[in-house]
């Protein structure tokens, strides 16, 4: 007799924000579909999160779950292995998120480094919105509701993994059989895609982004603006291949492997110009970026077949949060039925 | 054609922590039992707000959820007219709480004069949890869940309703078309009942309480150890009748005002002893709490009529949170199904 093992769970995520861009590509959705084969993996829109920062264009977030799926299943996430759901329509996480809400103390949350790094970054014009001070508690509630085992994140994120496992070890301290799971970050490729213009990071909001979504002459027209080493002000002056942007993205998307050391070489002794360097990434670039981007367009105009994915998910996702939530409420020995 | 005026609706509540005293009588009881004449009434058993004290002793708020409902019904809430719930079974509560959350800042709570006073006599070990951080906003949640335009309160806690309707008013102000209403507090009698020890206020903690639940013989027990004015060492000593909690129960609860009337001149002539003011207050008592204390007991053994009634009501509070919930994702723009 065969012993079936069931598969750990994983759970990743996106606030509906915004279209994907290859910053998310590179750090999370390279590896989602990787994982996939290996776990049974959910993805979460996580819009109720969303709203701590888009309460007042909400017209964003629910453009923006539409927006996310097509890059998801542009990407090749399966939905024969992977789950979409969406979080405002799964109120056993918002349940949750009121129950651990007493497992966590306000100076715990004001202690964490992703939270501080967070309130220095985001500015809130005068104290945040208790809606950001919880969110880790939020997210802690999402994690432990699918029963996920892993989840895969950045470094920056860690801290709130690392509370979501407090909250799991006083749970668990407190109340007997309760059903959670210490979950377990994954981190991803530590690599960072700058964006394109220089700056470290990739973003909407720095306005130095190519999306997953963009059309060839938009990618064109990116690509020709791109930084390179800014002091190479001719194609016969020697330049930097390290840190250099272009060169990162060749090291990114460029499949061909000789061709990217041969114009380091000649870049670092003079003998490319930036047009050619340039050139040839975008056709990289175009290669990598074609299917994505055709694969995509197919579900232009087709929000009601997504629409249909998504509730399906969700139904799949309720049905395990829901049990969840259940066996947490057992354990904690609330009046029930 | 008579046109039918829908009832407002009223929302009053208590957390399951423990059985109910002449105090919470005084100030709440009475007063539902009044309102359900003129008002669509829910009570809400709020398990939810009881955990962010007792957390640690769950198996007191279970209890505490039918010794409430036996209260309840002992002193007149009528089923007919008033509905009782249970809100950890009230999702659509938590969901709206979530949402709440970011129209409401930390700034905000920490300047509440209700939350700073709580904060000051709780004393936490170190750092409030963020359930209680968060308690006002999810009283907000339960107000407008039922969509109560009254709630009646102490006037300890009228900056707690001011806040849900700071709330409401940054909703209604945020997003069209929403179904939410500004609550305004009514404020019970001012009069507080003092504990038998002479404490100002009659409380479990203090352990100077006397509960609709007592029996005879606790009764009789409890008056003989009031406090009384404590100058008067003799029966023949004139004594303060003012702020003496003898006097306050009788006032409060012999319905013979002529022999409260004749009690108070001997007293403050030095015409009566201690021994006789109590024993008529004790009459006087057990002549009110006799038929209260009957009518609980025949609920004595009855937890599974009561746990029926218990969720045919929370199942009509469903009904009208989860529509008020739907209203208020519609209002927001939110993607739902």
């Amino acid at each position: 007799m065969e012993k079936i093992k069931i598969k750990d769970r994983v759970l990743t995520g996106d606030r509906p924000t915004g279209r994907l861009h290859l910053g998310h590509y590179l750090g999370s959705l390279k590896n989602r579909v990787k994982l996939q084969d290996e776990y049974q993996t959910f993805v979460l829109i996580a819009d109720i999160q969303a709203l701590t920062d888009y309460y007042d264009r909400t017209e964003i977030i629910s453009k923006s779950v539409f927006e996310l799926m097509k890059d998801y299943l542009a990407v090749g996430i399966d939905l024969n292995k992977t789950t979409i759901c969406l979080q405002s329509m799964l109120p056993a996480i918002h349940e949750l998120t009121v129950l651990y809400m007493n497992m966590v103390t306000l100076a715990q949350i004001q202690r964490n480094p992703t939270v501080k790094e967070e309130l220095k970054n985001k500015a809130f014009k005068q104290s945040p919105p208790l809606g950001f001070v919880c969110y880790p508690v939020s997210q802690a509630a999402d994690i432990t509701a699918f029963g996920a085992r892993f989840v895969p994140v950045g470094e920056d994120q860690l801290p709130i993994i690392e509370l979501a496992r407090e909250v799991v070890k006083r749970f668990n301290r407190l109340y007997k059989n309760s059903p959670l799971i210490e979950p377990t970050a994954i981190l991803g490729e530590a690599k960072r895609l700058p964006g394109i213009d220089g700056q470290a990071k990739m973003s909407k909001s720095l306005n130095n982004a190519i999306y997953l979504s963009d059309s060839q002459q938009e990618l064109k027209e990116k690509i020709k603006k791109m930084y390179t080493d800014p002091n190479r002000i001719h194609a016969n002056v020697p330049g930097k291949v390290s840190g250099n942007p272009v060169f990162i993205y060749h090291n990114a998307f460029n499949s061909d492997k000789a061709e990217v050391k041969d114009l380091k070489t000649r870049y670092q002794t003079g003998k490319v110009s930036d047009t050619e360097v340039k050139e040839k990434l975008f056709k990289a670039m175009d290669n990598f970026l074609a299917p994505i981007r055709e694969k995509r367009q197919s579900y232009d105009g087709q929000e009601k077949e997504l629409l249909e994915i998504l509730i399906a998910g969700t139904k799949k996702a309720d049905e395990i949060t829901k049990q969840t939530l259940n066996s947490v409420k057992e354990s904690m020995g609330l009046v029930r039925w």
